[in-house]
């Protein structure tokens, strides 16, 4: 479902990758997108119209079209018989469907009545460098600032991005259709909905989600998310609070043998990782860890992760992998 | 001294705007820019090679040319008997001389001994809005995150950075001479040195710098400092924990009547703080202005200023304007 959207087409990319065992793929998307061909194992396959009979038959929907179309067509897939691997938000704080990172909760798959919910990718690159830690030395307190990229909005957000940053150069006008800022060399608190308390929901998602996740309603997170001019790859910048003394050292051979994370330090060089580094990559990419000078056990950490793969297709993959072993 | 850098050309603009009066202006450059002109007051002056004899007979130096510049000729100057308000790093944490934004710590003016320190943009854009609370709350500790602008390394990384995006967007090489790292819808950590305990000197900056500017050695704060691919203006992400109990109503009545403070909140339109709001412009702006839900008596805040500006071309002449009333 939304085969033709960034998520959409990581996934074809993703399975083929991976080598996920498929008799039969198909490829669901709107009226809109219905006749194109997708091209996936050396053959073009028909994206077909999303319908509430589209799922006879099927195993398995990796759902990525928004949360209004998860809501309308999920219930369908699952009366049809199919476990629903879901990318939107729409499910994820429901009491019945458990919300999975694979290198976390895996265990919470096996709880599903027919819909396992994907994190939202902020969380997700987030939570799993940060897990390990948890495990160890328990944590009270993070305070998150994110770097997100274009591609949390869509591809679509990546094309206007790139045009919009050409129309700039050239000293153009230029109207915009998917984001609501200037985004040419510009950025902007994230876009998603204000709550009530003045954060976003984008920001609710980190703090709730991580918990649902972690099963620790006591961790306490704050976040600030803006929308960078970057085409892919969200980065944050996160301060972590230990309920117990933090070692660097210890830190360092804790992530070093996290499953889905990466260290990546060049300090004699002064090079971090960067958005580019984790494009395409699988692995959350951790750099810049540093004891705060500011308050005892807390920790400075600087991570980048793919928003398009583990922040979405990657991961929902992973929990399918697991779901069909 | 520096008249050609992007922080000379905008101290150009900001004293004819504000008119500061001025008898004689002297444009001094390395031997490069020397035979220039540039445009002052209708007239176009001559760009002079800064020399150790160029200071005779000025009353005010402005020096933005890079640290080593002034640690050379600053003493030059205050022996032919100017005042030097110094835009480098390289005499700020030097005792005999002061460290000033004049809407925080004016009368430390008065002890200067020839040099007058200008802070370093990112520490003046935090500073400017957390100081009004920290007067009437305390403060415990700030935890900042930095979106900081190319205009930071220069007019020349702004050009870099421009020349870089076409070419990516043309799929044509590029050879980067500015920038240490890939810039074009690209993110990265503050090349700034880093220093023993894993902070680059820009994030040790801002620690240091409020501490000497608020005359109070038991602030502390922590920041993570990246360059985003925006041309001017730096944003930055505070957590502030307070001291006492901050009511959100009232931090907007002390924000209102700030000097150098605009609060910039459109919460119906989700329009906040932006980059492009800010350039040009001489305020510090403000958004987002909440309650941290992790912990009590602690906010979170969305600035945005002027780097070139308020971060240092308009705080070194609002320094002179109280020098030369």
């Amino acid at each position: 479902m939304g085969a033709t959207g960034a998520v959409g087409q990581e996934f074809l990319r993703i399975l083929e990758e991976r080598n996920f065992p498929i008799s039969e793929l198909r490829l669901l998307a709107s009226v809109r997108s219905a006749g194109k061909t997708m091209r996936f194992r050396g053959a073009d396959l028909p994206v077909q119209e999303l319908k509430h009979d589209s799922f006879s038959g099927l195993d398995l929907v990796l759902a990525s079209a928004g949360g209004k179309i998860s809501k309308e067509f999920a219930p369908s897939a699952v009366k049809a018989g199919a476990v629903v691997v879901d990318n939107t938000s729409y499910f994820r704080m429901h009491e019945d469907v458990p919300l999975v990172i694979p290198e976390i909760n895996p265990e919470d798959i096996a709880t599903h009545k027919g819909i396992i919910a994907n994190p939202n990718c902020s969380t997700i690159i987030m939570a799993v460098p940060v897990f390990p830690l948890y495990q160890r030395f328990g944590i009270r307190r993070i305070v998150a600032a994110t770097y997100q990229a274009a591609s949390g909005a869509g591809a679509v957000a990546m094309d206007e991005l790139t045009a919009e940053t050409q129309a700039a150069i050239s000293g153009k006008p230029f109207t915009r259709t998917v984001i609501p800022h200037p985004y040419a060399f510009n950025l902007f608190p994230h876009n998603s909905p204000m709550t009530e308390n003045g954060y976003c929901e984008e920001e609710i998602k980190m703090v709730k989600e991580t918990r649902k996740i972690f099963h620790d309603e006591k961790i306490r997170i704050t976040a600030t998310c803006v929308r960078v001019p970057v085409l892919r790859a969200h980065s944050e910048a996160l301060n972590v609070e230990f309920e117990k003394d933090v070692s660097v050292s210890e830190v360092y051979s804790i992530l070093a043998r996290s499953p889905g994370v990466q260290i990546m330090e060049d300090r004699p060089n002064n090079r971090w990782p960067m958005p580019l580094d984790a494009s395409g990559k699988d692995p959350v990419l951790v750099g810049r860890i540093r004891k705060d000078l500011s308050q005892p056990n807390t920790l400075d950490l600087w991570v980048v992760g793919d928003q398009i793969r583990k922040g979405a297709a990657l991961n929902a993959v992973q929990i399918a992998e697991r779901l069909f072993p």
